[in-house]
């Protein structure tokens, strides 16, 4: 299930993002709590084995941790990464990549969340290749510069 | 100091990686147990308030922090990211930034470092923008896929 | 659902560990890739507040994701941990504490691992007080001394 | 170099600390931004292979960047742990363990300080045992229960 107005105000800050036009992330679902980015395989974002690299891969993971918990938050809310930490289960080899945010609180001042990133192919049960786990901090209006 | 067949080694690696060079990235300085790379600031790696991109941020200081340890291994082993946490300590604003990684432990699997990345504007001292601590695994050349 | 005899091995284990006993930890649980250990509230454990200290609640958590590692290798395998990183949501108020953890990949050489850890209250909803993430190593019988 | 009234102030906190006394932690030395811990090796502190236990470590470790970011507050702020991460790079063999923790920075809301834990033997030289990297929340006094 996506919320609407809540895919609106994502999509449109994702759309700022210019790393992420770069990399070529698209937004592929938002309920409350809960995003869903998608990385499809490219020839500009690997490592030297041919593999998608673990930076873009870790990028993805927490834009979908900082906009899960921005659901949560008022609308002029900004959220901004205090800090993150991923394992890289196995290697990033697939069409495309989804990852997949959920928030474990979300409180006045500090916002948790968890991130699992699956590696898609046709034909193919997704794999598990990455896991975030990512603090995140609301940033009220009047100090105004993140979201 | 940097040391020149060390230099060489990474730099090569570094070119394979497309990401890097999507980035931007440039290699600095290498020595035993200590890489430097470094990132200009550029319109297509920021988020939406205009900084450069914690995701960009990560996956310098993630590939400094694994050529650090790589300079550790043998000519024929290759590096893998285990995982990485990551600290985002102030807005990434700045002409270029500067990953600073040094190796904590090389042991026989398992390589720990840890990095430091400074925003560098002319006529400022260097800013510490995020620090990292990162897990990493020797990969003998017999499995041979990653380096 | 328990698993006798991953049961009596994570058990044995257990008893070894005097900072457990010291703690007054439980083995509650034991599935294949699942650990559950319970954490009674005590007055030797407390933090300056009168609550749990973190440092209680992280110890069985790690133990936790070591143990759900080690009931997916050898009889004669060990565990070791490499890194973990917890993040602590609420204050630990309660007459107990539960910490569960669920391995997400255990590999030749590399295993990791997730817990949560709930407060326990008659009468209440358990409160989700913490997450881990930990990353695990196999150690074989030769190298001999941790498990 | 130790700061008399800061060094009071954390002694103070830290004997309210009733896991630090069963652990047997020593306040060694507190300078601005800078806390140093002693964990004495003792036989109800161990894993089952006889090294003191990762989680004694890392409460040690993790009660020292909390003081840490707790010297640069005001007198009636109190310091509360949001997450750390720690790498355990050797067994925690030794008389006793040093835990030296110092800020990196501390804002407003949010402090991340770093500490390294060394094993400590007569004659021998240090060994670093661990690495933690955490991140601390300031509590102002009407909010009030940690410190």
């Amino acid at each position: 299930m996506t919320t609407p107005n809540l895919f609106t105000r994502v999509e449109e800050s994702l759309q700022k993002q210019t790393l992420m036009t770069t990399l070529g992330v698209r937004l592929a679902r938002v309920a409350l709590g809960q995003v869903e980015l998608e990385l499809p395989s490219a020839p500009h974002i690997l490592q030297q084995h041919g593999f998608v690299h673990a930076g873009a891969i870790t990028a993805v993971a927490d834009s979908a941790c900082g906009y899960a918990c921005l659901t949560h938050m008022d609308p002029d809310d900004a959220v901004l990464s205090v800090e993150f930490k991923i394992n890289l289960l196995a290697p990033a080899v697939g069409e495309r990549f989804c990852a997949q945010a959920r928030t474990l609180r979300v409180g006045r001042t500090i916002g948790v969340a968890t991130a699992q990133v699956h590696a898609m192919n046709p034909g193919a049960e997704p794999v598990l290749i990455a896991v975030m786990q990512a603090t995140m901090m609301r940033v009220p209006p009047r100090n105004g510069q993140r979201g």
